[in-house]
């Protein structure tokens, strides 16, 4: 729901910065009048996200559009499949074109890496997080990406989960005593999460009273006795470094969680192109 | 100067998409008097870029921050160099951290990716350009960033630049009618390109009065035939599905400019970490 | 950090709201020139909060804006007392006059309100917390000023927190369904919290694996058998209904949390003049 | 007309308030295809206001949404009734729920309590009048419920209204001056009203040409030999302290407004509850 | 104070539209160190208005500008005359250039303007008002540069004045039921004008009540018999058609004020360029 | 398409500044059953231009409004003619007029302005140009309407064209210089103008490669001598002091266009009523 204003707010301001003052290649050689159908095609396999990004962008530009034969998010197509036609004022099909698949294979880019991690993982258990590793003012897209491959979202910004990090145990003056003060303060619906670099900080946040434990850029090794360690009593979080060559691997370890900034701060754009017809 | 007021605007949406209502972690447990020294650094080799918005953000949440051994746009630093040192206020550091570092990391990585490109065509004379597939909203800073690395900005939007397409050439009837059209209308202070696919298009072009052409999607060795047809009589631009592995022998074949939209659409982020002290 | 930019942007709104395109009175009879101080005093016994937001109305009118003697927010003080005092242009106090009171008479008014709540139920180990039946657009403060009268947040919006309610389960299908799905989609990092009618709705949520209780509209009796049978395993807040004088009562069940609507929705004004010489 | 533009605003910024990324509970829970029916009832005896307001918000959510049997705003409802039903889908119903419910129960709490005043003073002439001390963004809303319970508007704010204060008439040194100035800058369609402390300065006031004058915080005493001294020639406003206890006296004494700050600062919400089917 | 603040908007996006994404020309060239000074000469004679504005213009583009001999608003300078010195960084000069000047060009306009029909006035007793006929945007502006050139302000919108037309009198069924809605209505700050077409309409406005009354595209000799017929009673505005060939001729019948659109709809912008040094 | 945002974006604080917080005369008067219609007449020769805009105005008020006999934009009209009819709700027709008609007389006034240019240099082959001396924040509309009227635009900002002044050039060191060091930065599709003061500059601009020669104040004699001199091989562009007087002078030396800020910066407003029946 509200997330529609949102996005209506950022394909507004996509729009002000591609088209500016006017499309001035189209207005002045087209009438106004000409109509035509567009079709997107996926040019190398990908999952499919951000449908309605796509259709939104033209629609903000004329609100007549017509589409057919879209796609659903969260499905696997080939190399040349169609992903959706749209019919029209062909002046604003091409106005609006190139902002539509910024959008759009920037999303389906990421569905598309992040579906490869959760193969990776798949039948260990192990779920794939994002992290706050987004492209600012696109984060509600991003983390809706993906939850389209197949992974999970962690909080979505500072407000709303409590993330204890050395710093701030540092400033606090030790583990017990940071998750004291968060607990004086904070919701009583929010758990508390504690970064921990190694399993001495693991046995300290344990004791503390933690509600999940994030595994700092520790060894597949140390991972795996920080399992063997919490034996259960409180979720685990891996992080740092993780790889599509070492997630498997970590998965393994039985943690419960592994976040990767890689999936929305790195992600190759999904080849998609426009045909006009 | 105007641009600062949008960076500003950016900064602002970023912050408020992360901090929200507020960092609940750390103003629960810092006492909002502590004070550090953060600095961040290059954990690979980079081309640096973006380090007046790094300081920005840090600024807008408080004006205070002092900034120390900033390394200046453009510097090529090895691996483990510190960019930048902030010191002040500790809790208003940590919440402004991941913002300052989400847009570093990324114009960091399309300055030091633009470079590998311009390195790659080094002595022969084409130009490395962007292209609109920029982030949605980034595209100011995006195309900033390849300037840094070396490259150079083709239109900002559809606005400021003619870009007669084969859709806009099928519906006006010709190559010859689209551009008398733009010339008709446009401002005289602009020039008209005009997409070309195959050297019949080119000579057509030519004919017509285009002031640049674009080669779309064309074989090196067509490439290479319009060059030599078109003879230094208007510059001409390679586009489409360029890559590091192709760039020079495209380069070679003499083209004046070469636009990539990778450098923008499928960027690595650098990778940098803040280290507070 | 960033609640000083919604600060802002709140303030801003609230002027344009009363001053409009400019405060005739005040422009057409002062010269412009004239200085003053005005003196805010309190005419009933209040614990003060909102000071900031006050100082920050003059700022914003005119920035050269001194203050002194401001009393720090939560400390009580008895009628007939100085609040602040505020010196500068006369004109720009005038103008600014209301807007500052119109927010501070709300603040300290919640404050004092809120700490009525906090006395009746000291020494039992209850909590009073705040709702989301805050006026539109002042939650953040409205929030604050309930922190600084001594008691408690609960969850900012529906974004931070999860409370399921009868019309969730419902549709779930029964409690142990809506919670399953629940922790399916949400972050790891938040906690479940469920609403539930009576003792039998109590014993479902604990089973299902409710991380809190909300006793809601339960008559005293049954908060007392519900605190009873879920002997500590999990939290429990009492809703609805809750009085001054009644509220006593309900702590002394042994509940954690009480929520009060009143807090926020039915404040009374605190009784604060500004007196200019 | 315009205030629906205005109306809009408000009402967007409630919800990014309240709902913010999105309401967890409900969507993670329900499947977005339920549709349900909720009833907006009365808990006590109330003077029904804004329920255009109710609709816009549950419109913004969802423009697909069904009202039927909603009361008239004025009208007098008993403990019980319904005010309003709303159809659709059932998510987005919760989702909106509780800020349709905050500005419904304020409005209603200020018509129903300005009510008791207008009918307090029934027959005697006076008018009750609302005052600048509303709530800061709501003043649009807070005055249109004070008409709706019967009483009238004071100016909207500095910009519509001349109203000279005694630190106007400090500064100009004497209401003759002060008015000279006002009537030399201000628009001709505008009237002048002076504060008046006692009779000595309402004389003054009557001599200088007030428009309307303002007895501040007299005695009802003085109030009535105030209207006698004036006798008709220019109207009356009483303000300050006004209570349910004393209103009817004031009115008595002759004088033709009474202005009440408590209409808007201090207003207990009507109790109104949503009841979904 | 608050008028402040709209200007900041105003120039923002003054600048937004003709600087965009940057001054291409001035970023080129210039390397940003360079500092200059320039001045704004009058080429013609003016009555100077809107210093302030031009000022804010470079200080908006950099805070640093530096100004010095600036012309007071309401001075009339000759041909050939400095108006103002800015000197700082030259790029920045150059970019502000058009956008300070098309400001001060305007209000410098309507106040040189204004200040004909002022002059051609003197003496009678008749005032010179502004009407809505303004730029959309630019209302404040507009109106302050007209009281700069002598003239006074009519109402600033729909929502500070009264004024009844044709329409409204038909729509009511007579001037007088129009009036006595009105009141019922109204804040009792506010006057009541009514538009009169005839002498007739002008006794039936004086019998009904009204607090001012406009001579509406009456002749001269009908305005003459419309002030001998109100001799005194409320104030007279002569509107319509009034030009400097005519305004002496109408302002000796004795009408109060004289209401002329063209002050602001149709005024020459003053002759003043900026030369840098 | 996008300009319709911006459009839309102006309408409402066009709006905003006209009806504030209501139109208190209308709504007090009128029940708001009321329907009428209202017919545009112009009350002297003009040509049409922004009816679309003054549709929308209306539009915005009230969406359900109706439009009949609309004249299209260019077309001329006579005195007396009626240009469009707008029925529908009364009172929102009475509200919204003024703003209309504030954007349609100034619009019209514009081209009605520049139609007399264009007929005066009918023959010539030399196009009327219009200039960044526009009304802050109308610069689209005025460059439309100049369009309409039969001129062509210059460009729009500073963003879009490169413009090469004495200041530039004195900055650089010389023409070529200037001109180089933009052709290094600027994107390849813009051309670049470059201003002379007489035929020695126009030689050397001509000499370093400039594409367009902007002719700035010269003397009618000069511009025919540069005009024979540059002899066909870039275009020419006279500016400075241009008025009806001269204008087919100018245009008669064979330049190629001819640049003028009266078209916009000092335009009388096209007399144009509203008659509601």
């Amino acid at each position: 729901m509200f997330q529609k204003h949102a996005l209506h707010t950022l394909i507004q301001s996509a729009l002000e910065e591609d088209v500016g003052t006017g499309d001035i290649t189209t207005s002045s050689i087209l009438t106004g009048k000409e109509t035509g159908v567009a079709r997107a095609v996926a040019k190398s396999e990908i999952i499919v996200a951000g449908m309605d990004v796509f259709k939104e962008v033209f629609l903000f530009v004329d609100k007549r559009m017509q589409f057919s034969g879209c796609s659903e998010d969260g499905r696997l197509v080939m190399r040349g499949t169609s992903l959706a036609e749209v019919s029209g004022n062909l002046g604003k099909i091409l106005t609006a074109e190139r902002v539509a698949l910024n959008f759009l294979q920037r999303m389906c880019g990421i569905a598309t890496f992040t579906r490869q991690y959760v193969e990776a993982v798949r039948g260990t258990g192990a779920k794939i997080l994002d992290t706050r590793k987004t492209v600012p003012g696109l984060r509600f897209l991003d983390k809706y990406a993906v939850t389209v491959g197949g992974g999970h979202n962690h909080r979505f910004g500072l407000y709303d989960g409590v993330l204890i990090k050395d710093n701030h145990i540092a400033a606090a003056g030790g583990i017990s005593r940071a998750l004291e003060r968060v607990r004086r303060r904070i919701s009583h619906t929010l758990k508390v999460e504690v970064e921990a670099k190694n399993l001495k900080e693991v046995r300290e946040a344990l004791r503390s009273g933690a509600d999940v434990i994030m595994l700092d850029n520790m060894s597949v090794e140390d991972m795996r006795k920080a399992v063997s360690l919490v034996n259960g009593r409180v979720p685990l979080e891996a992080s740092g470094n993780v790889t599509l060559a070492n997630v498997r691997q970590i998965a393994e370890t039985g943690v419960d969680f592994i976040s990767i900034g890689m999936l929305t701060h790195s992600v190759p754009a999904a080849d998609i192109s426009l045909k006009v017809r």
